[in-house]
């Protein structure tokens, strides 16, 4: 089962990949603003059932995708072929 | 104008970083396949309509956000508030 994992730094902490991104491109000359960089992740997971496969992501986001501390994440599993 | 970029590696390009997912998540046990990891970029831009907006953001990505030579893009502009 394919799955798209987004993983955003949290509102309030420190975002120097989000800053560096806004100062480029102000230097470039474009004008943006709450520019902020996290990670995509992409997999196929042997799960029973969508709800399954959101429990396993859940678990691999806690234990190694994701720093729950200083990011948010959020699982988005496709509808099965 | 509130967008949300999707920055994935080329398919066929060599990935280390999901790899290291792939590798990192079966030593804990989980069965994982095509583990792919990208970035994720949120930001504001000025623009007159979603048009303007898109072709703003392509322009960014060609110029500072992604590699176009290994990487691929995905721009989604939400709908303005």
């Amino acid at each position: 089962m394919k799955a798209t994992i987004l993983i955003r730094p949290k509102a309030g902490i420190l975002d120097p990949q989000g800053q560096a991104v806004e100062t480029g491109l102000g230097h470039l000359g474009f004008t943006v603003r709450n520019a902020h960089v996290g990670r995509l992740v992409e997999l196929e997971v042997e799960a029973t059932d969508s709800a399954d496969a959101h429990a396993q992501i859940e678990r691999m986001c806690e234990q190694l995708l994701a720093n729950p501390l200083i990011e948010s994440y959020e699982i988005v599993v496709e509808a099965a072929a």
